[in-house]
């Protein structure tokens, strides 16, 4: 039996999105919460890279968590151990989340007391970046193994995202991975993206990425 | 200028996708033209694996190749190299390929003479498993780096493939990935799954896989 609370979201009955997002964006800066949309293929490291980011920041902020997936809640689960309030949220086969499944997820976290909110997308390259959430900024990790070419093969999903962490830098000597290559085909995409490579499972990194977030998280706030 | 051929498939303007799904199963059985679904995430292999699979079986049988992408067509490019009939699909945007979109991209291909037909689906664990595309059969790659928890998350793609690749079986040292627990994951989801280790690089286990492509060929043309 999960300790995780679970919600089955909804989709949204209204056709603007966009529209959506803005309000619930207006909502959050006037509440002080930072909400950030954290995407990625299946696999790339987005719990992992959670769970070093709470642990960094846990005791300068309060942070919730919404873990979204098709199915299961074993990410909440290990979110739910560093200590950070987390909501599993189900998307009943959905591969993304829209404004309003995220306004019901904000809700059913209880979000007025968190001073940054993590969104963990489903993990797909594709739909997620079509729907705008309502956060205040995008990030994605691309995977060392998932190799340097994405960029080309996924333009909309680098066009959209603010960061781009690229993450388990430390089995770079296996793959075919060229680290300037990559960020050349992130700048065709998105010139003013900040590119930051990591690596979850050492630490590597991780400071850069989380002073960006202190710096972003009170720059909202302020 | 890229040498492939690219072709703008568009999504059904027909409600019912298993219908025509049938209809071009069907067709195919009479032509003799064996479809084969490739998925996957993005970067776990696929284009990798399909060169591998290209180089043993092209002796024997005569393939064709049909790259489904967002954008790009980087793939065929790699694929056209083998000496394989190859053309780029672009899906416009679209998460997936449905059953008139591979009619479109198996017409573009010019596939009556040709016996195993690949449509390299787009990379995407979610949305690919909601559309039969005609296909005589569904096989998926799963990657080492993306973890053994992947059957879990993404019950559906697992639930609806014939075969499970488990790719880049090189790299098992440097991840916590349980082979053991993975095949006990995927049997949870569907226990007739034929599960096949392989690494596309160094062409372990690419026997096995050709072994079942050259029998499930025969068979469908017999």
């Amino acid at each position: 039996m999960s300790k995780v609370r679970i919600l089955e979201v909804k989709q949204s009955v209204f056709a603007n999105n966009d529209a959506q997002a803005e309000a619930l964006r207006a909502d959050l800066k006037e509440k002080g919460v930072f909400l950030l949309n954290l995407m990625s293929s299946p696999g790339a490291g987005k719990t992992t890279t959670l769970a070093r980011t709470i642990e960094a920041l846990q005791d300068e902020m309060k942070i919730g968590v919404m873990e979204a997936d098709i199915d299961s809640d074993v990410d909440a689960e290990t979110i739910a151990k560093t200590g950070a309030k987390t909501i599993q949220l189900h998307t009943g086969g959905m591969c993304h989340l829209d404004a309003e499944m995220t306004k019901q997820g904000l809700e059913g976290l209880g979000s007025d007391d968190v001073e940054l909110a993590v969104l963990e997308n489903v993990g797909n390259l594709v739909c997620p970046a079509e729907f705008d959430t309502g956060a205040v900024k995008n990030a994605m990790i691309l995977s060392v193994p998932e190799g340097h070419d994405k960029p080309l093969k996924y333009p909309l999903m680098f066009s959209i995202c603010d960061v781009v962490l690229i993450n388990k830098t430390d089995v770079l000597p296996y793959f075919d991975f060229d680290m300037e290559q990559c960020r050349r085909n992130i700048a065709l995409r998105n010139p003013d993206a900040l590119v930051i490579p990591i690596c979850a499972k050492t630490g590597e990194g991780i400071e850069e990425w989380t002073d960006y977030l202190r710096r972003e998280v009170a720059s909202w706030r302020a």
